[in-house]
């Protein structure tokens, strides 16, 4: 694989640090630039960001000098990670894929769009045919590709299987989420210390949409949604890595028992493995039987943060079965989603 | 009301401890001995006791002498409160009830002995009635009355005026419940700072099947339990008091808006009203319509930790209505429970 | 004593929040206006404020309309108390001053000022005298009182009595800050986690001079400061409320022990005792044995606050003795301090 | 460097499972033999163990039959770590020594026996010269060599090159502890959520010992202790891994100034260098000049936990210079030295 030059658009944001950190050593990804606002433009990046990652800042990147977020200026590059705060991101991610220049985005605002695919590889990797739709350039050359909601990509790894073989019918789900997911500075102290926020703001509802598109079929250059009901209740607690879901499914067809739901959690393998992705984990999936298992402090980190737990699978009282599902909500839930999506999309020959 | 000499059984646990702490000053309870192991019968409690609670150990219990949890030896109460493990709890506790001596309890040994009420007394007051099928003593002057379980009390009363107005169909819910519910030493640290643990052994059966017991009605002598499976996923979080209950229902009648139900839960009254019990909440439901509310950490001492707080009351997309409830657990859901079971029982006359 | 009635500068603030919760029942202070920023003026207080007080926000004060802090428009107060921010502070107090309002303030911009008292009543109580060398107006009807830093009214208070009985030569110590400390939203949930921040800024420099202002003794009109360095290492770590030091002092005279030096703080007495000042506790400051005291979440709150404890006193090897000290860092360590003071000038009849 | 196979005693205690975490993929140690309690012997490593490692168990690991710690049993390794509790290492410890298995221990036990090293390689590799004095076999194949308390040893990498150079007079210190330095189960949750305990029993004693040993010199085959006192007060705060030191010291000679004295811990180059020990920080003393640094959270795994973190310091108002020092607990002070130690002793031909 020939290596790309990459630009980071809100890159001394909390993603955006992120992005900055897993692409350290990457095999065929270099940082080329780095873009942020106009008020930090044409400052030396160690200088401007409040760096929060567990990792020293590499001197390479802390000597850049940032640039602001327009394709004319970010233009040595073969394509964009976006870490762009939603109020910005509309507008920003367009002027690149109208320049000709593939925007990778953990951004929420082109999600729902119908062109746009919103892609967990090990998934829906077929949805990036809907890039072919994309009206942005008239060669295709410059496009647009989105990563779901943190809470959402563990979700759906987790019920994908299941709903392949079973149909989900509908689902109840209450989610304990990170603090890490706030951003920066993100929620305070005094909220979540000893605490638990029992709202988190704007996050049910693309719980309740984000999967059924995931979960859809493209046919015809359209996704056709899933669809089934998610009742979802988002918390926030004092953890600080890793979304931990507490989730009961109902199916069209009922499992057998827990233990062929199991198996069938436990024998689904990666669709990635014969492409060789670099931050692909070799297991997405993993199944735990010991029910004080998955933990987030424990267990978020398994295979590089890019694997998704599954515990605690039983036959429930209510609807069919109840399981627990751990994803870290800064790397499989977020930047390291982005990556995967961008090496399928190398891998495929997307960046020209 | 005349005042009762009290006796403490398990006094220098968790659950004894906050008895000694919430009957300081008590208007009609007087503690008058503290029973123990035979290991600490005979010290001194100040100096066997590991005193956790945030006040005070008051001097006048700090110098009692510790006795063994034998009837023939705290033998000058009116009755006892029962804070023992339940690994001990079915013999001692038999063995006061049979000396005619009471037994308010919060151990689970009793609690699903069918003679013995499962007592919530906003809730099902009447359930006292079931003393008279006990048959400890001859003339019912020896008895057990039990609490329930720290969540199932809360539950029950955000429940029971939705059950008499729509009828329980189905519960499904998720527990976010506070290190203090594993008494102490209880949780390790190293398993609870920054991280969730899962699974509470034992939890998830006793909210499948307390509530039904509460929300049963007395019918001739026996409790007709309410018909209703629950799914609940019982989880550890790190706060420290009151656990907060992700709910999610459906009924019988389905209500015709959220706003009908919280109209329901907003009307109801404390059926104690006209008792005068010390310890009853003036309001025992309180209904809170910011969404950031309740915290636990914000809400659960409200009137003393008596009452129990809901919020975010909303029509779910899968079942019928979803909400959180917040009770602080070893007040509300634990010693104080039991005082108030113990004022109710005072004031109608069955501590002779 | 007659009742008066008081403004609130800064009422939406995290400090001016605690002096409405601590204000609800006050036998002689009634809440009569609200001020904050202009941008709230005109604005119910229940609909503006995000309230973070673990009591319910009275509807009494909920209904109240915020007012500009101008002392044109809060004259129906016989005094403010200000919980301004520093950046605000300067202008607005000596505006109210200038009217006439004396300002009992938590603001740390007039404390270091030569005739404004630094006042913590036990302590220093006859700096009060320094309001005759104010300038606000010509009769001394306004006038600027301060309470210290959240750390030092707790250090002072466990240093005096050992400062008069002994000297203090010199003291290294280091603060473990709750959160609470930094106001709202404050410090952000990512970097107190799990984690300690071991900085804070602006708060070493404060520490090494208040306490030689709150200790000098007053005469002929200013204070003459005590005379010892500080080296103060000041760190926040995730605690909610109670700020605990570690202290180890060097005096002029060395004690005979640590027992004698525990007597001393044993026997001290509150210079208050004969004024019955409502918010004044009965023992201020209060000395554990057990080496696992003081803990800030079970001993900040001892009379409601107010008691400083001090614990682990013991001789050091380098310097002389070493202790750990708690105090409430937002209570006694503010909005509690200043009620106190203003209690004070009301016994003394410095309210006309 | 030709391979070795170890034995781990105390194998599934905290530091046990630390040593198998840390020994994976080893170039030069094969974990060979688990010894544990007798009650555990014979049973398979992982249906024994409540893992708390953030990574998985390995399989290899956990299929291994558990051993007596018994040298006759244990008898296929050329060396053995210790991580037993205190209560059993004296005579276990021996007993290796005296069947001539040398053993690498992290237990306090033979921490200050006059010939054995307590060895912090970076600070006094020399010190394996008092091997020559032990007398537990006439051939000193068998022998023990220990580290450190979690504190010492990152507080004596900090104060080594100070050392050195102006000669320590006195030192004044307050730690804040993580968590994971009290085991498993440990620190219970209720005690250190949102709280602090102010003191760790028997922990200041050793803070005030060690590190003379440490930063003494062999003469004439005994350690002539540094001689300056150490005023250290321990706490415990809730982090998890990372003990943060709050540290003033005075000097024999000043240093001419904080920069100065930065240059010093700066320019302290690894005496292990030449020796490419796998375990060794390529920079095992770092320094910090942004006040916010270092950070447990952030910074205690720099260079795999093996790194020490130094920052802020700066002149001392008291004493002459004060500084924060941090180091992972469990790596670097404890399992990591541990090795560092036995990859030392490997390179230095001590393992036959």
């Amino acid at each position: 694989m020939r290596t790309f030059n990459v630009g980071i658009l809100g890159a001394t944001g909390a993603v955006g640090q992120k992005f900055i950190h897993l692409l350290q050593g990457h095999p065929w990804f270099h940082i080329a630039q780095l873009g942020a606002s106009e008020r930090s433009a044409g400052k030396r990046y160690g200088d401007t960001v409040t760096w929060i990652e567990p990792v020293d800042l590499p001197d390479a990147i802390a000597n850049q000098t940032i640039q602001s977020c327009r394709p004319e200026v970010m233009n040595e590059v073969d394509f964009v990670f976006s870490g762009l705060d939603s109020g910005v991101a509309t507008e920003i991610e367009q002027s690149f894929a109208e320049a000709g220049i593939p925007v990778i985005s953990n951004a929420k605002n082109y999600r729902q769009h119908d062109s746009v695919p919103l892609l967990v590889p090990e998934v829906n990797a077929d949805h990036i045919g809907l890039i072919a739709q994309q009206k942005f350039t008239d060669d295709h050359s410059g496009f647009i590709v989105t990563n779901p909601n943190c809470v959402c990509i563990p979700l759906s790894m987790a019920l994908a299987p299941l709903h392949r073989r079973y149909g989900i019918a509908s689902v109840v789900m209450t989610t304990l989420q990170a603090i890490s997911g706030g951003g920066y500075p993100g929620v305070p102290g005094m909220d979540i210390t000893a605490n638990i926020m029992p709202y988190i703001d704007g996050e049910e509802p693309k719980i309740g949409l984000e999967p059924l598109k995931i979960l859809g079929e493209l046919k015809n250059g359209t996704v056709q949604f899933a669809d089934f009901p998610v009742e979802a209740t988002a918390t926030r607690v004092p953890t600080v890595e890793g979304h931990l879901l507490s989730v009961t499914v109902s199916f069209e067809e009922k499992p057998a028992s827990a233990d062929e739901a199991k198996k069938v959690i436990r024998d689904w393998q990666s669709p990635l493995e014969d492409l060789d992705l670099p931050s692909a984990p070799k297991q997405p999936l993993r199944l735990y039987e010991n029910p004080r298992f998955p933990q987030p402090r424990l267990h978020s980190y398994q295979e590089g943060g890019m694997q998704v737990s599954v515990g605690r699978v039983r036959e429930a009282e209510v609807m069919d079965l109840s399981m627990m599902v751990l994803g870290h909500n800064t790397v499989r839930g977020a930047a390291g989603c982005s990556i995967l999506n961008a090496e399928l999309l190398a891998r495929k020959g997307y960046f020209s």
